[in-house]
């Protein structure tokens, strides 16, 4: 069936450091449109980040800039009190190294997104999503920001002109009012590739998604996210690909907003 | 007396990191034209760049990288055998947050310089030189590099096309080879203001020095290198320039290459 | 006056790294019974550790170890969402670390003392607490550990049988139910070194001191802390030593509890 | 056939790091008779440590401390000219930190080796050696230290009056002098399972192997190390340990010198 409409498929991805190595970059980049790179903080040692930026790069995929807490003991997943001015000196390092070595490597960064505790934290605090946008937008005022909808890092992202991209989580639970159901809750996370390929599927095609706790979470994202770190990733990937496939749409880089 | 040449005067600069202090970039600044800014790998976290950047900006003078080795509790100051793709890399990634970071706060990076060891290193290893001037090149073709003349760093970035920012330095004695004393010779360091004064101009007006073991050190330097962590920078950048000013020199950026 | 009774007085310790020197320990150790050795976590590097261990036996003041949580960058100060598991670890890591140089010096660790925010943390979060008690029980049963009194620590601390070092701090203001006065309050802190001295003499002779929103806070303190990074932390203790010997009070380390 | 000598037979382990693993220490422990934990500085964050000990304790196997330069990029296989002051105070910092891991887990440590480059300089440069044997003898007279015979390293360990434990490799190919074969040199490596566990059989019970540049290399080791890290691992260790039962080989941890 000939795609009529397209969203963009994301992971999190160049997580190793020096000897060890995390995910499998190169059988789940094919599968992606967009990929978001560590950049030292949490993982990614330089020559990490040059090799995943030429992966990347080799199968067209977006790549994007993943900037963490300093944390490499925690994998950024920890949050750490750090003040605004931190997070925005933090972030606008992480953005331009990996920036430049993308220009370096012929390409360029197509976005940033937030990892782990940086993002989480971003949700709920507004003065720590304002310095993520600020640092984005200084970095560079094009680059657009990947958020979770109705968060603080959305708000802060409009209010400052960064544009921004919307996304969903097909493995993840929500709740009504379209927080992630914690991973607590029993049914947090969806572990069968068919289920997440279907939940991907009504997410784009309807717009909305069966929250855990009764009713929809309406949505309209511009990408889809999946962990690249699961073990059955690459599954996960092929299964919303087809469905999506199945339903008309294809899987390509979202559009600059 | 009206200057009727110049030359730049450099220093390394934000090398404090989180809660310690190095240097009195505040005092020194006003002194300078040029400065090596820590990138993170042996000093300067984020925030200590932002605010480097940003005082180098507030007073004019040239902003340049300064990248190293990976080692804090070193200060970068002890060879580690990275191996030419680890220390291209390491030196893109840190040049590119630096230059970022730089672009961030409206100015922009105008050279690069490499640290203590990796500096060092790159003198007589010819790889780890190529790697650094590769590293430059692929950052921005027009960025100048900071090199040590008749060392490998010289030939490797002239090799590649680089251009090239020839230093000297007037607190260092010289063997007549061009090369600096060992720091273990007595005499090796100037400490006297006046006699590194001496040297500056005799350096810079005559284009050469006289060198340690007998005869003369020849050198047409484009920048002067003065340390920022002695106690004493302050007084040595002072009588410099009033020396330089004393025969018609003045001191301003290098033109770059 | 010849003293009749005792107090001990501590400082943070050790807090340099590498290149960078924070405070000034030879100045301070002769006004200090116990010091608090920083693990290499927030500060100290193994040569500044061993010289740290080597000065305080030099001046017969007692050692202990600082633990923090792993954020060099910065200094401790940034709470980290760290598991009671990670927490325990990380303090036992380093309580064994400065243990075992302290040994190899030909001394012994006296206490341990939780640094920043790992210890404001461990006041309000039981779990925090009781992973740092029980690190400092595993590390050795008869390790006392110094704490705020009235906080989760003190609890913890004393539910676990782990000997209990009670302290309170002059420089700062209290208040009535026996928490510190947070820093954001105006005279949250007494920088002047005989109000310092008063409150001291006060904490010691009359078992309480002014709270600053009215009342007393009520303390019998086994140990008073000054801040050593402060530019006049020589001052302050000798000071308050000076204060206490006029009472009749000396300064000697604490009784093992 | 019951066994009527032993041998130790020992592996790196601990090698994880946070989110990252290394190695498979669950399937690799009940065939060694020794491990060599990372201590933090190449690998090994504390939860690791406590983790990995608490598994060597449980098979009943010898726990070592491995101290390494610190550089967890490089997986401390980079040699970086440390002062020896340096080393002694990292190799005391990190063998501490373990033994007093191993202490609070109601074991002790067994043993010291060093990791990686850091062994390699230690071998040819007395300084580094005389260094690591010191810190060791400081951190316990009674601990071995394990050696590669006829290096810098038995030398200083020896004269410091350090119990040595003698070390040769199954795996690795050796010259007549008795250094190991460069890893550029064809056939350095031994990858055969059956032919490492036929080297490992003439070492023990021959007391010397075939050098690869012709002669033999003679040995009289204490204990055999293999590569934890090998993929097949697991399979090697299985067959060395088969090859040694059918001689009358047994393996246990090396008796202590």
């Amino acid at each position: 069936m000939t795609p009529t409409r397209f969203i963009d498929l994301n992971a999190d991805a160049g997580e190793s450091f020096g000897a060890w190595t995390l995910g499998d970059d190169a059988a789940l980049f094919p599968l992606l449109s967009s990929v978001n790179v560590a950049c030292g903080f949490h993982a990614g040692d330089p020559r990490t980040i040059q090799a995943t930026i030429a992966l990347a790069a080799s199968h067209g995929v977006g790549i994007g800039a993943h900037p963490s807490y300093p944390d490499l003991a925690g994998f950024g997943r920890r949050v750490l009190e750090a003040t605004p001015e931190q997070v925005y000196a933090d972030v606008l390092y992480q953005v331009s190294a990996v920036s430049g070595m993308a220009r370096a490597a012929g390409t360029a960064l197509r976005h940033v997104k937030a990892h782990g505790a940086l993002s989480t934290r971003a949700w709920t605090h507004a003065p720590t999503a304002h310095a993520i946008a600020q640092a984005t937008r200084d970095a560079d005022p094009a680059l657009p920001l990947v958020v979770l909808p109705a968060t603080h890092l959305e708000t802060e992202a409009r209010a400052l002109g960064v544009p921004v991209v919307l996304e969903t989580f097909p493995e993840r639970a929500y709740l009504r009012d379209g927080r992630l159901a914690p991973r607590s809750m029993p049914g947090s996370s969806i572990h069968d590739p068919q289920e997440a390929a279907r939940r991907a599927v009504t997410m784009v095609t309807q717009g909305h998604v069966e929250a855990i706790d009764g009713g929809v979470f309406e949505c309209r994202p511009d990408t889809l996210c999946i962990h690249g770190d699961n073990p059955n990733a690459v599954e996960i990937a092929r299964a919303i690909r087809d469905a999506l496939a199945g339903v008309g749409v294809g899987v390509r880089p979202f559009a600059v907003p």
